[in-house]
């Protein structure tokens, strides 16, 4: 079927039809995203804790982050806001959803949350298996990042290791930068560089680091952390190093987990506020 | 004298042999090993004080552990149930026989226990001499561990190293596996490449190291610990290193343990609950 | 026009004028400076903040000072009377003018004061953009001021590195000296060795570290510092470093200060006394 | 005059002589020296925070110790009894004579006294312009210790290493021992080694650090480990070390202590228990 318009109809409906799609295409980045509906309190209460653990291992300070997936909507994910990682508390917990947009901000400016939580967004948007992203500026990784000596397995409780830890170089993604993931596309030249490597090292930056759970992804921080100080002072020993075999780290990780419920405690115990 | 027993005993017997043995094994696997009695409270104090103390120069976390003899019989041993180091308590004190079974779990599920406990029993029943075992995961150990770089006594408070740390590689013992002393077999490996020696390192994990008294294997995983780094930073220097003499290290060790009691209020002061 | 003196007022006028050229320099000398008038006490707390934050991250003890140009008039600036760091209150702040001499004392002697505050006087005098100055012993920063082996930038914080960071020998200056930087010349030759750079080691001694806010010194300072470590141990890794680009060093430099209001918030409650 | 004794006192007389010669001695021994009588309780309470500090930078723990000649008499000096440095209180100092001998035990047994006090006594006894010892085990001098690289002064707060910190080798004065320094001819032996200098390192063991006050011995241990610690950063680093001259020690030398006061003032704070 063809419908005739009369003048001036006929040229006026292109127009109308592209400014329409801006208008919705701009309203639907105006409109904040849906909520999931509330997190499970058990699960902020540990987010709460996550940033607060790694705060006390020196591996977050004002400027890393970590998030997990929400639980009842894989395509959200929780983060604190903008600030340092000791004094995070659960108001202080966003909801994003995978474009890295906040559901609700708190009333908070956008200038007030992490520029860089398009690390956390495209990483889950591209690895359906990661719940939960860090993102550190750790010491001892740099080195490695700068040098791109490879990382190693010196210790079983860094076993992962042996998956590959790649080093993501920003200049081959978008040249000269000021080094900050700051939009969608650098997340997903970084969350590329990760590919199915359970962590990703960051030029002259730091890390992003993935695990199955929360307290997983909290562990591999603090012991890919200590790895790195493991492996450099094993290179100045200057001899062979004996690394963990690759089928040695499938065992491992097959039942990694295990007792870190117990050890979770021990740390969260030394950092929460006293009731 | 031969009993010519009337069929269908004849054919009966030996299945009968065969349930009963099973039954009794399988009697002797679930009842639990019979008590010594408690223990000196004095003995548990400092027990705990131990769990503290390594866990208060980063020397334990959630994964180590320290045991001691029973003091009322030496078929018998003490440690914590499975759980971080700086958390102890007296009631957190687990009995359990050289076969590394518990004599009462409080109430717990096996897998509340930690799990290789077999390190502990396996040795206790190879060395009658050893009266308290520590199993760490102490950073600077671990490079010696990976390198098989000889430790060698740096520091007097470490002369016993002088008598000798070998490396247990678990691939020779079981080939490819998780890396934990999971069961008596791989305990016994440990034990053996432990030998008569002070300590042993463990590739890609830890230690294990005992001593002749609580305290005094409190104070070797602590200079054990300290040696391994002063040596690494002494090979740094270029330069030859004046070890320890063995005929030193014999000396010290007769006399050592003089003082450690000093030592040892000052460390437990810090780490134990204020009344 | 030409005035004719009677004897014996045409041969004592030199000598007059001699007396008086001395009398008001002499008086000039001992009356001390006007003062700004009172500074914001927002910068005020701030810089009683930047002391204990630097004592904090063991980057000042009882010798390192930190300064701010008064905001009332940039011929001013405010610094601690002579003290550890980790005490100083807003009632130990010192107004001095750019000469380094202190409008108040608050009753206390000259020797109260820190001897080497002309760092700070000459370096302000010199750089016009420089609003804050840091005068810290660091040890990180202590072996490449001795070896000369220049400071490059590992990690994005401590971009400004990239700018050069030279090093300053006091024997080029004044020959065989005490090393401390204790008049008008010697802070002079300071500032000119620190030239246009953000920051200038000092050889046996420590550093100098501007910024054009308070608390980007601060963070200048903790970065610089962990900059040099982070270098020292990629160096002893043994492969090339892959260092920051002075490109990425002016992008980054561009936004820097983004994020810092909320890392401050972190510091300076861990430090600040409570109410 | 020749007096001429009738049998049996011309025979018993030289028998008499050594036992009342035996006696005398046995005497002297037991009975304690003579009291000073009681110090300046500001040098003592300064002792006490001695111990404090040193403990607080992980320079003393229960085996080294701090000692000051008493204000009333040079013959006698002041340490505490044998217990961990972190808990001295004023009622555990007591006094010695330059023989190592107390005054006074406080009812204690000569056990419950440090082994190692000969190391103060000769030291005081040969060098009587010392007034202040310390004895410690500082990690960081190890290493240099059984090395025999020269300690060489990075920093001008340890510019006194200019002046030599040679190396006792105990096995040159008394062969295989247990390395303690548990008698006065074991502390003259390393009095001889310190010689004229400052400091002196302990194979295997440790340092001798003395100074002309408390305060100075105080920071010249602080500062002797931390110009270890540099000087083994700055050699990995593998470009030549632009030492402090030797002039220049002298020019710090003579103004050392300068600002001490103040630093005194915050590491003191620090460590005595709040009123």
């Amino acid at each position: 079927m063809t419908v005739s318009l009369p003048f001036p109809c006929n040229r006026l409906l292109p127009v109308i039809a592209i400014l329409l799609a801006f208008c919705v295409s701009a309203a639907a980045q105006q409109s904040p995203p849906a909520s999931a509906g509330p997190p499970d309190p058990k699960l902020v209460e540990d987010l709460v804790a996550a940033y607060r653990i790694l705060a006390d291992h020196n591996l977050l300070d004002g400027w890393g982050h970590v998030s997990v997936r929400h639980d009842k909507n894989p395509n959200r994910y929780l983060m604190a806001r903008g600030m340092s990682a000791d004094m995070v508390t659960a108001k202080d917990i966003i909801e994003f959803d995978l474009d890295s947009r906040p559901v609700d901000t708190h009333g908070l400016p956008m200038s007030a949350l992490f520029t860089e939580r398009y690390i956390h967004g495209e990483i889950y948007k591209r690895r359906p298996d990661v719940v939960a992203v860090v993102h550190t500026h750790a010491p001892s990784l740099i080195p490695f990042g700068d040098t791109k000596v490879p990382l190693k397995p010196m210790y079983h409780r860094a076993a992962f290791i042996a998956f590959g830890v790649p080093v993501f170089e920003i200049r081959d993604c978008a040249g000269m930068t000021d080094m900050l993931i700051r939009n969608a596309k650098l997340g997903q030249c970084l969350a590329q560089a990760l590919g199915d490597h359970p962590a990703v090292l960051m030029r002259g930056h730091g890390a992003a680091i993935t695990a199955p759970t929360l307290q997983r992804v909290v562990a591999r921080t603090i012991f890919l952390s200590l790895d790195a100080s493991l492996q450099a002072e094993a290179m100045k020993l200057g001899a062979p190093i004996n690394y963990l075999d690759l089928e040695e780290a499938k065992l491992i990780e097959a039942r990694e987990g295990h007792g870190l419920a117990r050890t979770w405690e021990g740390w969260k115990q030394k950092v929460m506020p006293k009731p």
